[in-house]
Formats: C-alpha cells, sequence, structure tokens
C-alpha cells in the first residue's frame, strides 16, 4: 500500500480513535483512584483537550494508534527492511552510508544519505577517522532502548521530562585476535544505567526500564541470537 | 600498564618479530610451490624489503603481531570497555556521544567527543534527524565484518584491493508495537553481500568471508545472546 493511501487512512481513522481513548480517559479516572493509570488517563484528557493530534513526549499518540489498527487490519505493513552500504576506505578505516529502507508497503529513498566514518583508535591499529564499529552498536542500542521507553510511555499517557544514559560494554580481544577458543568474540557482557526525569515513583521508573528492553530491536536484536548471513555477491 | 610503555615495549618487539616473520616467509616460499601460502609470503617478503613497519592493506602488522604477543605475556592488556552517553531530544530524536573508553591497561580519552544524531523516518514517527537505531546497528555490523576481514587477511599477507558489502535486515513492527507475543522484537534476519577485489579465487574469497565472520566482535554480538543489563541510577 502507498504510504500516501496510508496517511490518508491515518487520518480518518484519526478522529474515531482520538475520541475512543478520550471516553476511556474519563471512565478510567472514575474508576481507579490515585495510582499510575488515573495519572496517566488525567494526562491524556489534558493533552485530548488541545488539538485533534495527541501529542506526548513528542510522540503523536493520535499516529500511533491509527498504525496499530492499520497493521491489525493489514499485517504486511508491519514488515520492514533496513539497509546500509559500507565501502572499505584503508586500513582500519571504511565508510558506511544509509539512505532507503522498505516499509507501510513501499520503498522509501526519500532520504538525504547519511554518511558514517568508522575506524579505531591508535592503539587497535586505527587513526581516530571514526568512532568504532562495537561503539556504533552501543550508539544504536542507546538510541532504540530511549526511543522504545519514550514511545511506549506516551502510548500509556505517562509524560517523562528527560531521559539520560550511559552504556559500558566488555569485550575481551582475545576472541578478536584469534588466540582463544573460549573467549567471547563479541561483547561479554553489556551495562545500561538510566536516568530518568518524571513523577513516577522508582518502581514506576523501573517498569518503563521493563518496557524499554521488552520493546527495543536492538536490545533484542543483541540479547538473543539472530541469522547473520554473509556471502559473496555474484560477479 | 601505561600505553606510553606498551609502546616502547612494541618498539622492543618489532624488530624481533619482524626478523622471525622475514625468515619464515622466505622457508614458506621454497617448500610450497604456487598456492595461495606462497603468493602470501611472496607478498610478505615484498612489503619486509620496504621498510621496518610491515603495512598490509594500510593495516601495521608490525604492530599487530607485537600486540599478539604482548598480550599473551600479559593477557589483561586485552580487557577492553566502550562506552556510549545518550540524552533524549524529544519524540523518537535522541543523541549519543562516544568518547573514552578503557584498554590496554589505561583509561584512554584523547579522542574528540563524536556526536551522533538518532531519529526515526516520518512513517515510524520521526522528523529524519538521523538515522534509526536499527540502522546504526547495520553500520556497526557492516565496518566490524570489513575490519576483520581486512586484519586478519593483512595478519596473512593476504593483498585486498577493495572491499565494499551491502546489508540488508528484516524487522517485523508486531514485536515493537507489542502485537504480537511470537514475532521477534529484533531483526528476524540480517543478509551481508561482499564484493571483494584481489587477486584470489572465490574459494579464496569465500575463506576471507568465514574470517571475517568468525573474528567480528559485532557479528558475534548480533549472532549470539550477549547479556545487557539495564538498571536505573542510584539518585
Amino acid at each position: 500500500m502507498a504510504q500516501r493511501a496510508v496517511s490518508r487512512r491515518l487520518g480518518k481513522i484519526n478522529w474515531m480513535f482520538f475520541r475512543l481513548r478520550a471516553v476511556k480517559a474519563a471512565l478510567y479516572s472514575r474508576k481507579i483512584g490515585g495510582n499510575l493509570l488515573t495519572n496517566r488517563w488525567k494526562n491524556e484528557r489534558r493533552c485530548v483537550a488541545m488539538s485533534n493530534n495527541q501529542i506526548i513526549n513528542g510522540v503523536n499518540v493520535t499516529q500511533l494508534v491509527s498504525t496499530i489498527e492499520l497493521i491489525k487490519e493489514k499485517p504486511e505493513i508491519a514488515d520492514f527492511k533496513f539497509r546500509a552500504t559500507n565501502k572499505w576506505v584503508g586500513g582500519t578505516h571504511n565508510r558506511a552510508n544509509v539512505k532507503d529502507f522498505y516499509g507501510a508497503g513501499a520503498q522509501d529513498d526519500s532520504r538525504a544519505t547519511m554518511t558514517f566514518e568508522i575506524d579505531e583508535p591508535p592503539v587497535l591499529l586505527g587513526e581516530n577517522h571514526g568512532a568504532n564499529p562495537v561503539e556504533y552498536l552501543l550508539v544504536g542500542l542507546s538510541g532504540c532502548l530511549t526511543t522504545s521507553m519514550i514511545a511506549h510511555a506516551a502510548a500509556r499517557g505517562i509524560q517523562i521530562r528527560a531521559v539520560e544514559s550511559r552504556l559500558e560494554g566488555d569485550l575481551d580481544l582475545h576472541g578478536f585476535l584469534g588466540l582463544s577458543e573460549s573467549a567471547p568474540v563479541g561483547y561479554k557482557e553489556i551495562r545500561v544505567s538510566f536516568k530518568i526525569d518524571a513523577d513516577l515513583s522508582p518502581e514506576e521508573k523501573q517498569e518503563l526500564i521493563e518496557m524499554a528492553k521488552k520493546y527495543s530491536p536492538v536490545f533484542n536484536t543483541v540479547a538473543k541470537p539472530v541469522p547473520v548471513k554473509v556471502s559473496l555477491a555474484k560477479e
């Protein structure tokens, strides 16, 4: 389905679900007093009053809900393919490009090309032309956990003021250098520590973290085994 | 061990191992005629003749060999910790920084801060402020497989003229959106296709690919499960 058709469907569905959620919000706040759910729905009714598009944490929740309903009707819309290309420059320096992807039933080539320099520091034979590959992995992981937390909090009407995280991963070079058959070649462990500024108790913030992990594509790509098929292009 | 001490040790060991490899190269080319190993060592003797530092594919193989010998003496030098920090900007936009790391027995804060904008395209609620997290993962994977191939080829004296790769990963949003308990939340599969320009047969190029996979930290981090611990910072 072309993305313009998707947008028109979203427009039609928007109003219908906006009204449904406003009704749900009113009902919930009367039934359940003084807990997270009530706060969540009170916030939502305030946002609902402001515009047709419900924006929480900068996320268009109206569009999110509409997308979910569209996917329930047409599951194939949820199939996405993300891409990158890479060209070796010299030594440990190579360069990756990201531009096109496939999703919501259509190819998308609308974005300008995003270019990333990849290298190693001198202690690992490089010249610091860019961050190294395992650091790029941490960049992706940090972004994914954050977006997953923000989007799912928004869908539940949870307002967040600020989020920061620090990540660290342990790597034993015995694996990369082929010096040990038992040392893991990849990260041994990655630790992520979040600071969340929101009117939530520590337990409620911990729930946000669990939600971030559960729904983060990069977290799940790292924490679980994912098949990676590497082959020679046909000449 | 301070990194300056490591560099002085590398200097002393360089000459010794440079001579050892030159001797090995001469012996191999007489014993084994006309196969990859001979070509490999012939190339190496030509490089050996040129300078004290043996550079193949832009990789300082002399430094690589020295590093390996140092690690055999002091295994803890191989323990590295890579880091990133992330700050949410708004909506699906957040920003990651990479600067310091730990390795070879010391903290390293020498690099300028590298900043990465992370966002989603509009169809996924974003505004294209940067590549999205799962694309950053492909960037890291592309760089790691390339560097792993180049470095291990260099260590074996295999000259490569050019390397390019194309990557594609399949993502089903049912997982991210919480619409299905059975859909994987992470990538379902990632495919990498390499073009290698070198005086090698297709079988020899396939060996390079197997070597890249075996020794790539990001490949192994994705293909195998890696523990990721996410917690709330102490306030």
